[in-house]
Formats: C-alpha cells, structure tokens, sequence
C-alpha cells in the first residue's frame, strides 16, 4: 500500500531527471467538447515519454549494491528507452533486450541513451529467457516497465503535477496500456485531488483493462490490431488492484475515432504525439453529453512517432 | 520612433488576447549545435502564430470611431486569420480579402473567425483595388499584415516574453518574411535584453531581406520558390528603417537544410511548425561554429500546416 507521503517523495526524488512539462488548451477543442481540457503534455518529457518518470524512480529507489550491478528490461517500446536514458543520468547500466525485428530506429535510440542492446527471438518467451540470463550473469535488477510500485509511483507525478497547476479538474483521463500510467494517475487524484475522478481509455481492439473490470481478473488480447502500439500489453498483478479499487469506467473507441482525435490533436494543439495519446481525446468526444462544462485533464502520454508513417 | 515604454503598453494592451507561449529546449538538439537553445513557441499561440499579436494591437490602437467602421487587410497567410479572430475578439468586424485560388481550409479559417471574406482576382493590383474599394464604402482601417508599426511592436511582444524567461540570451534568431517579426524583436532585444543580438535567416531562394541590408533599400524577390510560404513577402517602408538600424545579419539556407532543421524540431521537441520556423534553426546549424557555448533563443513562429503535406 502508498500513501501520499509515498508519492511527494517520489517526486522529490526524480525531480532533478525530469521535467515538469507544460500544460497546453485549445479554445478550439474546448469548443468541440462543451467543456474545458487541460492536456498534461508528457510528449516534451525527456525522451518523450511518461514513461521516463517511472523509470528514474525505479531505479532511484535501488540499493547502492544493486545501482552497481546494473538494471535490465524487455521492452521494443518506450520503456526500453526510459530505462537507457534514465540509468544513464543517474550513472547505472542498463541492459535492454529487444526483439530482432524491432525498428533500426528504436535500436538506435536505446544505443543514444547508452543502453547495452540485447537482441533476442521475437517472443515473449524468449524475451523472458533472455532477460533471467541477463540477471544471472550481471547481477542485474529486473525492471518492469508497468508491473512494479515505483514505476507505478513515479509514473503518477505527471497527474500530480497536472492537479498542482489545476487543483480543481472533475477528471483526468489517460490511456490504458499496461497499466502503469493509469494506475499511478488513479493515486495521484486520491492524494492531490479535489473529488477528481480518473477515467481510462482503450481501443476496442485492446480492450484486456476493460474485460478484466468487468470480470473481476487480469484478461488478455487475443489480437491487438490497433494503430495505438503503446497500449498492446496487458495488466500486471501489482498494478490490477489498484485499478480494480481505483478506476470504474474505462472508455473504448474505435481505430478511426483515434485517428480523427490525433488529427485534431496535431492541428489544434500544434504538438507531436503518438497515436496512444488520442485515446483519451477520442473518448471525451465519444461520451462529451456526460462532461458538459466540466474541468478535464489529458495525459498526452508521448511523442514518439514515425513521421513518414502518418496516418493522415 | 518608439521607446521601450512603447513596447510595455502594447504587450499589457494585449494580454488578454494573447497566450504567454511557452518556451521548450532539448537537450538533443543543444548537443547538435554546442550551444543552448530556447524556443519561443507562438505555434502554440492563438490561431496558432505570432501574427496574432500585431493584429490585436493594431486593432486596439484605433479609435472607437475606427473600430465602429472595422478593419481590413489582404492576405493569404496567417494574417488572414490573426486579423479576423483579433477582430472578432475585440468586437470589431474584419473584411479580409483573399485571392481567389486560397485552399479552401484557409477560407474556411477565416469565415471560422468570423472574419468577411472577400474574394478577387489572384494577383497583387485586384487585391489592392478591392482592398481601396472596400475602405471607400465601408470606411474600414486598412492594417497591413507587416509594415505598421503597431503591428510590429506586437510581434515584438513574443521576444520580449522570451527575454523575460531569459533574460541572458546572447543571441535571438527570427525567421524574416515581411519583416514585422524582425524589426519587433530587434526592438524588443534592445529595451529588454543585455547585449543581446537578434539575427534573422531567410532561405536563398527569397532572400531580399538580406539582399536589402547590403544594397541599403528595399529589394523584392525575383521568384518565390521555397517551402517556406510564410517568408515570401518583402521588406516595407516602415519596418526597414529598423532592420537597416538593428540587424547586422542575415543568414541565408537550402531548402534541404530548411526541412532537415524542420524535421529535428518535429522529432525532438515534438511540436506542429510550418518550414518557415526551421528556417532560424537551419541557420543556427549551418553557422554553429560561431555560436558554440552561446544561449540563443529561437522564435517558432507558427503552427498552421497542411498535415497531408509534408515534406517528409
């Protein structure tokens, strides 16, 4: 269990690696919804996630011993990004297993953040393999990039300094991958809020969060064809109780509705976001009768994109 | 002549019109260039340029009488629609003409605005004579979009926002087109800077700025054939007396360095800009020798591209 206790000194503690990113409107957006949104733009944190923050307090809270031993993940996401450029400001080695097939460019950007590249067969098994090997050999400590209380803790400050710039927000949306962010924004609008209410938002086609509040149990995708690649992956056992206590309304849309919110979001508010990000734009306008006038707060979780791969 | 009490009344006139853009840096692109950089973001201003600035403080300069009657301009940029929402926002009414071969989408901008749109023939003599002809029958205040001096103490507002931020830059870089942008941040950086030296760049393939500055009068551009649409207009009779004064420099590049420099900006600050705006950074690059360990700041100055059309 955390208190809010918990989450100031988690804050305090990361704050040198981070930055407080700004918060961005759109009279033009608030217009379209009825209602007025506050966009906590994470896609200008460092290396242009959210998930640097959950990174950095991780391995911030690591005994000397272990710092010298190093961290290691596997992620072809953001994540392995977030743990090479967040080891690398505190002064530890991060190992980071990928897939073979990952993209050149996420191979490259791990190696920019001196992240010692692991390559492995594309399996979650063979990942999981890999990754024990790695711990045996080194020493290393395992990170998970959603399933573990300090990244869940560190990834809860984006909220936390959203409600210190907004105390008032009615809600606060965010995306639903693995479960990280919502479950660390669900905290924060506990302990900072004013009767502020976390909402989650997921695409039809990855729907595992809102199966499994339905059922009461961690549920996985059968598929996972949708265009939001940071929402793919599926509830841990640490971060599920949190949200099952937490959040009870998660919003799903459909693929063409995220294309038209990230369009939107790209035009009105001018930033660079992945499709992930619209998520949560995309369910406001879906259920904008339930937020007429009220005060609501958008994670713009990252930035990183292909921009020759488009989807407009 | 002005004086820099001339710029402080104009910034609080406006305000209540005007975002305080926020200002990014990334430290990626400082390791690139040597050097740190800040960038002024008015792509996040509202209608999403500078241009909204010198609009609204041209207009709010006009007697009630002026107001009564409304504004006018010609434009198929930016203006159009700075004047128009600056207009609206005030309660004057604005008669915007537009060639009639304008996108649709800058149409439609206007008329989002609320501005009146009046449509002529695509060259620079109907604009004019619709232009006379509309302040005969209605009496409307003409505004030009770069060579007043209202308009450029207001775009002069954004570098003196920037400076209050840092009040230690060594250097400000503008994109130059009309030259409003310019001539207001060479005054801004003079009143409210400490040795701070505003350079402009423009690409080679419209550089009658910097063909201006050596032959000592306005010159106009042969042919317009570069990305950056917003930089194709030449220098007036109003703001060149500045600019002669003030700026030593002028920088000229590629259009392949103009959407390299557009790229980075998109990739690594994760913000919407028109080519126009990676103009200043490509210059930046091209002379980084001379700027190593320096902390220049960089005006973005506008976010309204056409996202199907993009150069990469």
């Amino acid at each position: 269990m955390t208190n809010k206790n918990d989450l100031i000194k988690c804050h305090d503690r990361i704050k040198p690696f981070i930055h407080n990113t700004p918060v961005l409107t759109s009279s033009s957006i608030n217009k379209m919804i009825g209602a007025n949104l506050f966009f906590k733009c994470d896609n200008f944190q460092k290396m242009g996630a959210f998930k640097m923050r959950g990174a950095a307090n991780a391995i911030l809270q690591l005994s000397e011993d272990q710092k010298k031993r190093g961290v290691v993940t596997h992620s072809s996401g953001n994540f392995a990004q977030a743990l090479s450029l967040a080891a690398n400001s505190i002064g530890v080695k991060a190992y980071i297993i990928m897939p073979s097939n990952a993209t050149e460019i996420k191979k490259l950007a791990v190696k920019g953040y001196m992240g010692e590249l692991i390559e492995c067969e594309p399996t979650l098994s063979a990942r999981e393999k890999k990754s024990k090997e790695i711990q045996k050999s080194t020493g290393a400590t395992f990170i998970h990039p959603s399933n573990d209380l300090e990244v869940i803790l560190g990834q809860g400050t984006a909220c936390k300094e959203l409600l210190e710039k907004h105390s008032d927000l009615d809600y606060i949306f965010t995306p639903v991958g693995g479960g990280g962010l919502i479950a660390g924004s669900a905290l924060a609008a506990k302990y900072f809020g004013s009767n502020c209410t976390v909402i989650g938002s997921e695409p039809f086609e990855v729907d595992d969060a809102y199966q499994s509040l339905i059922s009461g149990k961690i549920e996985k995708n059968n598929s996972t064809n949708t265009i939001a690649d940071g929402l793919k992956t599926e509830l841990g056992d640490i971060n599920f109780p949190i949200i099952k206590k937490e959040i009870n309304e998660i919003i799903r849309v459909t693929e063409i509705e995220i294309i038209e919110s990230m369009k939107i979001i790209w035009e009105r508010l001018k930033i660079v976001c992945e499709p992930s990000c619209a998520v949560p734009l995309a369910a406001i306008f879906k259920e904008k009768k339930s937020f007429q006038r009220k005060k609501i707060g958008v994670i713009i979780s990252g930035g990183n994109v292909d921009l020759s791969k488009l989807p407009f």
